[in-house]
């Protein structure tokens, strides 16, 4: 289990869900090594610095734990796990660039221990190898679903990019952007064991609602722990998301709810060429007068039920009981 | 013909080549506007500026050309032709951003116009939106195709950057580079017609060598013109390569070249962090000295003459005719 990070004294739903799908997933890692370790050296050192930096694989842990829930006894969907987790890094290595970011997972970032240079080549490699991955598994299904979540996925950051420093930016421009950006790949991992299991429309549909309402309540927990997490267990600086200027929801809510001088006071901040570490408690004391933390999780909570519930139509089994577990865990996760 | 540049007095040749296609050019240009129109501002702006940016063409061009050898009469090469560019265009906006270009076909790079931030997520749009467009022609054959090539050039691209400042690289390994960053696009423009038009194997083979050594010609041109074209016809600054350290073809024969002195001064002059322009003026002196650009311009024609002969196995026809000029142009070609 060395390659999940697991750092967290709260993760016990967590490391039972991981523990069900180990051997699928030991798969995945191996199945992930041998497709990098054929390309040339900065290629492969570059992906495994990465792929082995202690995320969470909550993408191909959705993809395993949805084959199982729909009864799969075949081995495709260790294809499709790395193909999806291809894809997350592939938008990481590249995230990290445009956001210059100089830690990831309490690790320092590809682009900070290379260039970005190698960061931007090996992340349009690692997208391309998901659709030659993709082609030798030779469903067109499969391929039209990473094609249009790929296109989504880089609409969503583009529009976050527009929307950076926005003061403006509404609760459901937020919610539209992480949709592109993350829940459409929450879903994909979903939907992609929905088509290898054939099963039928209505339930490709629930798997693929269920990932996406999973992807926005995770997306919404992680921007809120951006403000909130204690930085050692987040395993990078908090308050990057409002040093970038990023527009994430605790920042549109506390623009909303803030009085005028405070919201001249966030104006004023966000004008600064550079925001330092006491603009930032500052943003954070504003939040905490409007209970901007509790409202933000429990807008996760939200979609998190939704998710759930959306899945309704699977009958009861141990393999949905995990999932909704997994749903509980990642709401109620500190880091 | 607005869209093409051809602001060269030489290109005769080139011209009646585009007449020839011109109708299935056009409805190629519309369809690529059609598909960035849906998008979001940023991503149709920016794709716009690059994709209308005046350049030759080639890729398209070579798909249609070889539709055409092969006798179709559908339209799916349209759709191809379009996919080869946008896969093209993809390449040049993460290019420009790590070669820091400023200048392309004369104008302004997107990210001088807007940022890297930007030309990284819409080549990402791009890239991803080349395969969308593939999953709706539906062909498998095609798909593999693009995704071979496509990893075969972010390959290159990283081989490029590793070998950059290298003078111990030798011609083999900077044709084993534009084979794979330059000549793999120009054969699978070709491959895909074949694939479309449903011709033998052998002659499938044919025009797959056809467009590869098309590519490694057209690649050696382009590096020898950018140490001996005049600026104002190449449509960006000359001396990018050498300014960026790139071990191009024509530095790498004038190092072989050079003796002990001059070895040492293009040592020195590689040693420095900028290189201004009376070090690239010194450099192309000692090339006038060993004859580089003709001889480079010979080994463009060595492998020009390999793509004509080829396709010898096409009987004589007015396309075969005119594809077989168009090689003659584009080793002749002075921007």
């Amino acid at each position: 289990m060395s390659i999940i990070n697991l750092n967290n004294s709260d993760e016990n739903g967590f490391e039972k869900f991981v523990d069900w799908l180990e051997d699928d997933l030991n798969e995945v890692n191996r199945f992930i090594l041998e497709n990098l370790a054929g390309s040339i050296s900065l290629v492969t050192k570059l992906s495994n610095h990465i792929v082995n930096s202690g995320g969470k694989r909550i993408r191909p842990l959705l993809t395993i734990a949805c084959a199982k829930l729909c009864g799969y006894s075949g081995s495709r969907h260790i294809l499709h796990a790395s193909v999806i987790e291809f894809i997350h890094t592939a938008t990481l290595l590249h995230d990290d660039v445009v956001d210059n970011s100089k830690k990831r997972r309490g690790k320092k970032t590809a682009n900070y221990v290379w260039d970005n240079k190698s960061s931007i080549l090996v992340g349009d490699y690692l997208l391309s190898k998901a659709f030659k991955l993709l082609t030798s598994d030779g469903s067109m299904q499969c391929i039209k679903i990473i094609s249009d979540v790929s296109v989504n996925i880089s609409h969503g950051e583009v529009k976050q990019l527009l929307y950076t420093n926005n003061l403006k930016t509404t609760e459901s421009q937020y919610l539209d952007i992480i949709s592109d950006k993350t829940a459409q790949l929450f879903s994909a991992a979903c939907q992609i064991s929905a088509a290898i299991c054939e099963i039928d429309e209505e339930k490709k549909i629930s798997l693929s609602d269920f990932g996406k309402f999973m992807g926005i309540s995770y997306q919404i927990v992680d921007d809120t722990l951006d403000y909130f997490c204690q930085s050692d267990e987040l395993g990078k600086e908090i308050g990057n998301d409002f040093k970038e200027k990023k527009m994430t929801l605790p920042l549109i809510l506390c623009y909303q709810r803030g009085n005028s001088g405070e919201k001249k006071l966030i104006e004023f901040i966000l004008s600064k060429e550079t925001i330092i570490e006491c603009d930032f408690q500052k943003i954070v004391n504003i939040m905490n007068k409007y209970k901007i933390k509790s409202d933000c999780l429990a807008k996760a909570k939200h979609f998190s039920t939704m998710a759930k519930d959306s899945i309704g139509n699977f009958k009861e089994s141990a393999e949905k009981d995990k999932i909704i577990n997994l749903v509980d865990y990642l709401i109620n996760r500190r880091y």
